[in-house]
């Protein structure tokens, strides 16, 4: 039968082994420093969810699905809305990667928060969950994901799928299924629900539905516990198998990525945070033209053209020339670079329609060229800059803000934070929800986390 | 950026020649015979969805997800549970594979039905549809799975798809997108929706997760129509990108087969109905041995061995030698093939735990080999029987039953149905069943076929 294929002699029992290792590490068996780096990804979740929130990806998704919710236990962060923890979960991934804010495994692109954060942090509404047993499965169902997607990079994403969602469900399953209290055989059932329900192209980004895709895989991962949970019976071995994940999506598998070195090499202490609100790669371009700016002031009026040298996959993923839209500004390195050279700006404020079409932003825009460089470091880039005056200048960004070598501090994380939630649910509420989520650890119902996220107007949503 | 990488020059504008299609197609354009064996696609999936509605799988499925349910507008065919539609669609779409006894696309091996069906029925609850719109639905839908899965096919499956789950996501889009009066950029967005999440890998094949492929890609393509309806964008080009579906999920793309001839090569009208409760493959092999029951009576007691000649895919996905369960039963010739000789029978009654593992059945299904011959037709057998006293016999079939040559009759189909649904929700209601699901054509709201199929008494399934 075409399902029991023989895997390759020498092939480990992958999902064995790794869904065992879910079960049986406690909180306690992981090290003090990754602890509080899984509170770093949780905190700056949290802002992002908030910060996504009103935007109008989220309100489309609810106007399209909030009237097939069920029962309302869960919270949409940053909104009044309250849905099943299933939709909350999807909602939450969503409003979380909609600004391209949240956290970044550098190596692998992933994604990690949104599609287990927003899994557990739903479920926890509906079946309290201390905020320590939350950290430990939120910090284990990004390990996983990070470990999975490893496992697979590059050839996996770069064949065209968008690894956030399609290692992101595995996370999801994982966390969840560990809150839930899952048997052996049953974790190894959700992963193998989780693993046939891994998808998301390349494609969409650019479209709403790039945000679909961490949403989608937090709202699957949890009905993947949930179903095993349940006694729905799957393949037991989804990773590894020649009609599985890593065969099938993949033309590379390097199983030692996953299953070696589990609990002493912590993939999950790698997690990055954006300084800037859209794709990692662009980063070094934007803090280079933001320093550029601070050091030559007015001068930035006086520039006549801009050549950026940087790792190729700037322009395979942001080279869009001609942004109309806040949105397409996103994977403009052009446009990034302009707004970052004119206004210092690359919050969320840089990506909006306005700003992507103000005249002046355009015609700088126009005069930026780049070139992409093989021996250019991701984190790295080289900037000229040429004035009206015929003279030049040049700077080089040997590792950006916000990349492994130049982390944000937890001051940065917090103005990160506080400028997006404030714009969504005011001063007040941020000062609050900041200062809740940094106490995860010792909250006894980490619910109160999302609790606190909500506004108490209805927004104007209406059902399809 | 990534998702707007060039398409190969000549490549024609496949999403948007098919969706324009599916919006502006008529129910007075599809021919009459066309619209006939989209009627028969019906009656036979209702037989089948109330067939599976009492299985083990059906029930876990309402164990783990039935407390997330929305409002219950939509029937659990065959049961008492209601459901919100999308989670109906989900139950519809498992319980009617279940039993791997529905409709095959014999091109593509995809079973169209399930994803269709189930989508636009749960739909149909919420927001009354004539049968007449419902079946140019559904026979919209059915066309465009199949044309997307012969793009291609066999590559696709080849590499561990299941594609009743990946393609059937974009028949549900198209038929659930017809009936919610999309506009044209809408059904665009909708199979960008819906091609992210294409997804299931033939590891699932034995498990309880093969049939949830269906049954999530009903839920899924009609989650998806919902979105693009609220205005929830996506890629305009899902199925023709680099970094789409036929370019990620497969090494073949064939676009005529897609948009070619559109309105008048109909690969609804090549659906086939299965006389047997197993995979298509195995077919021949069960017909044949029938025959041979018929033919010498009690001398199949005497049979000291039995090898069949068949299509190398038989091997490959029925060739489990030692089946322990009513479920493995499905993917093991030797055993089928035991079975219709022994018992004449190749009903669901043949795939219970029980027969699988009666001593005579484990006894003759030891002596059964079997060859794959390359050229051996996928719809013919060659069956030697050795008896105990050194006498031989041969069997060849040409063509099974069920097969394009030899259709099932509307008779056959509908005590194929009655075999199923009498077993879950009796007489009385079976032929009332029966009744309205032929009378589809005529009816002013098409939901009244799932209401008809419901039962009052409560199941005994409970929240997990």
């Amino acid at each position: 039968m075409a399902g029991h294929q023989a895997t390759p002699p020498g092939t480990p029992k992958v999902t064995e082994i790794l869904t065992d290792w879910i079960i049986d590490i406690r909180g306690e068996d992981i090290p003090e420093h990754v602890r509080a780096a899984g509170l770093r990804t949780f905190v700056n979740w949290v802002g992002c969810a908030v910060g996504g929130a009103s935007h109008e990806t989220v309100d489309a998704a609810l106007k399209g699905l909030m009237e097939f919710s069920g029962p309302a236990t869960s919270t949409v962060m940053g909104r009044s809305e309250r849905l099943d923890a299933l939709h909350a979960a999807l909602l939450n991934g969503i409003s979380s990667h909609v600004l391209d804010y949240d956290d970044t495994h550098l190596k692998t692109i992933i994604h990690p928060a949104g599609p287990v954060a927003s899994a557990i942090l739903a479920l926890a509404e509906k079946m309290p969950v201390s905020g320590y047993d939350f950290l430990t499965a939120m910090i284990v169902g990004v390990e996983v994901e990070c470990r999975i997607g490893n496992c697979v990079y590059p050839d996996h994403y770069d064949r065209g799928w968008h690894i956030t969602g399609t290692a992101g469900v595995f996370g999801a399953a994982a966390a969840a299924g560990k809150l839930l209290g899952l048997s052996k055989q049953q974790m190894r059932w959700a992963f193998g629900l989780a693993g046939t329900q891994s998808s998301g192209f390349r494609e969409m980004f650019g479209t709403m539905t790039k945000s679909f895709h961490p949403g989608r895989a937090a709202q699957n991962g949890l009905a993947s516990a949930l179903l095993a949970k349940a006694g729905f019976d799957s393949s037991e071995r989804v990773l590894e198998a020649p009609r599985g994940f890593a065969c099938v999506m993949s033309d590379k598998q390097d199983w030692d990525e996953i299953v070696g070195e589990l609990g002493s090499r912590w993939e999950a202490e790698l997690n990055s945070y954006k300084p800037f609100a859209c794709g990692i790669v662009i980063h070094p371009s934007i803090d280079g033209c933001i320093q550029i700016r601070d050091e030559i002031g007015d001068r930035v009026n006086d520039i006549e053209s801009v050549h950026l040298i940087v790792h190729p996959l700037v322009l395979e993923l942001t080279g869009k020339r001609e942004p109309k839209t806040g949105l397409e500004g996103k994977f403009s390195v052009f446009h990034s670079a302009a707004c970052a050279l004119l206004r210092g700006d690359g919050a969320p404020t840089a990506f909006t329609d306005e700003v992507v079409n103000l005249p002046e932003i355009v015609t700088l825009r126009d005069n930026i060229s780049a070139t992409a460089s093989a021996d250019c470091h991701s984190a790295s880039v080289d900037i000229e800059i040429r004035f009206k005056d015929g003279s030049t200048m040049q700077k080089h960004i040997e590792r950006a803000l916000g990349s492994r070598d130049v982390p944000l501090t937890d001051d940065q994380i917090n103005r990160k934070f506080s400028d997006q939630s404030t714009l969504v649910i005011g001063d007040e509420k941020t000062a609050a929800l900041l200062d809740v989520a940094w106490r995860t650890p010792t909250l006894s119902d980490v619910g109160e986390v999302a609790r606190v996220s909500a506004v108490d107007q209805p927004e104007s949503v209406t059902a399809a």
